[in-house]
């Protein structure tokens, strides 16, 4: 057996996330194991880094799988751009090491949110922007932000929780980087609980629009009550950009 | 009656161009007339500065219209947002002196085509770059482009001539921009000839690629000869930028 980790992009808008759901769902992984299983004549199963929501894009999600017999990595790669729909592409593929595991094995990932804050239409990009035309204050935005840095249960920001599962996580970065009319919010942590980007993201809109002073974001953090943080941004503005190892 | 200027950004990918044809067709100028007329409750025929062919797209097409009633443009704006389709924005909307038409006033053009110019997939921006995966020379083809600054005869550049209309036109500026894998190709013009951004990109690249020398480029001009220029690219890779009156 031989392990593969393969680095992929996607447009999430037409897919039902990245999970392999029932047989008539549209998911990234199931088009990818079809792929796989069709070009290299082997059931293959594909592990992603993580399960990215419906809508959910990604410029840089890993997916490892195991195949019976070695390929050369470099067809292999050439036959899936060739086979896979437009909306995803195969960046890169080599072969891992056999313990390599791409969810167990990532040691950090980072989303970026893009909000188009403008209330001009946005044609081109309207797909991968969350558009809220009122004014938002970046630096509000990253002031907040950054109480949250560090390790914490961050309960709080995260929907359908288990009750067995841990919830503390270290946010290593945020960053609000503000261009023309979109402002970018990208976050660095070790893990990412359910919905957590999109609910931090949807918390920090209401503080940079004024309906919440910047300081709420640490009372919401150690209540850890989901009911104490804001909204949950929407799928669309979401993208998955690296995973570390 | 009351003469507008109405500002236009859209995604071609869906229409079959600008123009209003035959009901069952989808058009630019079809939903932006239906949307007006719908608003207004009068009958409107817009006129743009030109006709976009099926799958161009614009970032800033414009078009001209009378009402019998004169309109709050800032309320008819924020209405025509909300009614217009996702891939239509309407970016600006201005009363306009009497003799202004989008078309006939117009002085002056400029076209981007973008190419990706990678083997890497384009996931994102698919439905707005041609992808070229053999490597392009930018400075070749800005040297080559450069033959055609000024006044001529560009009907080597132009499809479906038409005997009597005149193909003369003035190139005033044309630039390559390299970002990235992308190469970005502006072209600034009186006026174009039916396909001649297509055919001058087409042409560009086989020079870009060493197919064609970049003196070439000089010959075919004069030679007034659709069949020695290089090939139409494709629509989806051009975009109308700016009309200037």
């Amino acid at each position: 057996m031989q392990n593969y980790k393969l680095l992929l992009a996607y447009d999430g808008s037409r897919y039902a996330g990245w999970q392999r759901l029932a047989r008539t769902e549209q998911t990234v992984q199931g088009k990818v194991e079809t792929a796989l299983s069709r070009l290299t004549g082997q059931a293959v199963q594909i592990c992603g880094s993580g399960r990215t929501d419906a809508g959910v894009h990604a410029e840089g999600q890993v997916a490892s799988f195991r195949l019976e017999t070695a390929v050369d990595c470099g067809v292999l790669l050439e036959q899936l751009r060739r086979y896979l729909p437009e909306d995803i592409g195969a960046l890169a593929l080599e072969p891992a090491p056999e313990r390599f595991h791409a969810r167990l094995s990532a040691r950090r990932k980072t989303y970026r949110y893009r909000i188009w804050n403008s209330s001009l239409p946005c044609v081109f990009e309207r797909k991968y922007v969350y558009p809220v035309p009122q004014p938002l204050d970046a630096g509000l935005m990253e002031q907040a932000a950054r109480q949250l840095l560090g390790t914490h249960d961050f309960a709080a920001f995260c929907t359908r929780r288990s009750e067995k599962k841990s919830t503390v996580r270290t946010l290593e970065q945020v960053r609000v980087e503000q261009t023309g009319q979109e402002l970018r919010l990208y976050y660095t942590a070790d893990g990412f609980l359910y919905n957590m980007a999109r609910i931090l993201t949807g918390t920090l809109i209401e503080i940079g629009d004024g309906r919440r002073p910047p300081q709420t974001m640490g009372v919401v953090l150690e209540s850890r009550r989901r009911e104490l943080a804001g909204y949950t941004a929407p799928a669309k503005g979401l993208c998955l950009m690296e995973v570390e190892y």
